[in-house]
């Protein structure tokens, strides 16, 4: 455990988070590793409180994520979602039938008068996690994604009715994150930036995914007040996102799409960004912005791979 | 259909209910039935609104319920309970993954503000039943069952606590029909009862599943004033209930584990009743409670011995 130094705080989104936390617990205790999770993805489908993101980081560090899906669990079945489909229901979100049984308790527990955040350490605790998840709030912030259509006309989406319902198809034109402003951090997540030896930024999509956790009051200002110990490892490889939408909604909203595009948006609060070694020739222009740019193998195509950029990412800061 | 003979009702319970119903709708037009069902077995696990009378019913019309263990549907899994279990929280009521659908359909369109009788008639529908299905109010009736234990310390249970969880062992010495003198009957239930053709009380259990219907104020006094168009089926047949724990609650209630004893219990509002074979020395007994004995079958081992039995429950009335 070569980098035993306190708290490492980690801003994480859904899949792409979830695996380099599986790479980063085997290079620290996983106890000393805080995850705060975006929750601007949770939605409610058929009554059940769904937290996507935690759930992914939950389910992957636990080993019990589909790999070859990307989401969800290993060796899921369906059954009620197919027997859904007699009732006149949305059935387009893929909820699985194990899966059910954690939104369940989540929302049992949340109707209980139980904050999310205690929800996440029930649920980490049940999965067997050292790891400490936290969301980013115990409040209701929601992601709006603002499309527009062929015809030229505008409607206004929930991020998984755009996501998984439209495929991502619709062009944005604008995200906001509803109830931010209003949202506080969730318990012991300021005082952990604070205090934290280093603050990772997981390669998440920059707008949806880090975007809401920035927007959060408090938690942007703690990182700037930290950005020498703030490390992001960027999503973007070779002008594309690894996986996910980053680059649907990036473009429109003014971000150029790569690893340049990520350490300007970040610039404010992260002192490093680690970059994908494809992206070398791009090295000069991130640190012309001020940000450190180191340069690795950023692709987590193993665990083991996940493990070498979590120790580049750590060092990258240290 | 020799029975078209307008609105036929009938008081039922679950999986005896059911059974009778579905030969009841091959002789006469599934649509002029309307059945009444009990529904303080009614429960909440996980948070979802669970009608075990009602889900029988239906599955049973619908020909998708197990036969051979009696309750649930059949090709069921239980993905997600074999989930929970992962979490804090008892796992002993047995919901399959397709079960599931029904109850977060009916869980959530009870919190969109939809009144149980609309929300059933909804699952009835979608299933592809012409039969009418009612619950016997939209209002909360629980039965509660005190037992004694073998210390001789006495508790109240819920009805699915005792009967499931605890298997029907716990000693019964007392029943109530928690928020019964409050409940309102569901819409039309009334008005078909005064102007029902035929009024049958299925094969279900006198106590917990007749009984609390008879408990929602308005309905016993309805069937009281058409008793000679009432017709019973009795559960009981040779001195023990056909399935399910009618001895374990009658005998301790005072009421004779027998056709007689539910002869009695029904006099004042049934003017007949069908018994079984094996009962036929019993019969006089029964006329001698002014209550009209009809012998036959009543072992429903099939679809035809069902059709058969229903066909002779509505003569004895006609």
């Amino acid at each position: 455990m070569p980098y035993r130094q306190g708290v490492l705080v980690a801003l994480a989104g859904g899949v792409g988070a979830a695996r380099f936390l599986r790479g980063l617990v085997r290079v620290v205790p996983p106890g000393d590793v805080l995850a705060v999770v975006n929750t601007a993805d949770d939605d409610t489908f058929h009554g059940l409180s769904v937290s996507p993101d935690l759930d992914s980081v939950t389910y992957t560090l636990a080993g019990a994520s589909n790999q070859a899906q990307g989401w969800g669990l290993e060796g899921e079945t369906f059954a009620t979602l197919g027997a859904l489909e007699r009732y006149d229901v949305p059935t387009w979100f893929g909820l699985g039938d194990k899966d059910l049984a954690t939104h369940l308790f989540r929302t049992q527990r949340l109707h209980d008068g139980v904050p999310l955040s205690a929800v996440t350490a029930e649920i980490a605790i049940a999965w067997g996690l050292e790891t400490r998840l936290v969301p980013m709030t115990d409040d209701r912030v929601a992601t709006r994604i603002t499309v527009r259509d062929d015809t030229g006309a505008t409607r206004e989406l929930a991020m998984q009715e755009w996501f998984v319902r439209e495929r991502a198809a619709p062009s944005v034109i604008a995200v906001r994150f509803d109830g931010a402003d209003a949202a506080r951090p969730a318990p012991g997540v300021i005082d952990a930036l604070h205090s934290a030896a280093t603050i990772v930024i997981c390669p998440s999509n920059p707008i949806i995914s880090i975007g809401p956790i920035l927007a959060v009051p408090g938690i942007r200002e703690a990182l700037v007040a930290r950005r020498d110990r703030v490390v992001a490892v960027s999503p973007i490889v070779g002008g594309a996102p690894v996986r996910g939408p980053a680059d649907r909604l990036m473009g429109p909203l003014g971000i150029d799409v790569s690893c340049v595009g990520v350490a300007r948006a970040y610039r404010d609060f992260a002192g490093a960004i680690v970059i994908d070694a494809v992206d070398r020739d791009r090295a000069a222009e991130v640190e012309a912005l001020g940000v450190r740019a180191v340069v690795t193998d950023t692709i987590m195509r193993s665990p083991e791979i996940a493990a070498s950029l979590a120790r580049e990412t750590l060092a990258a800061v240290a």
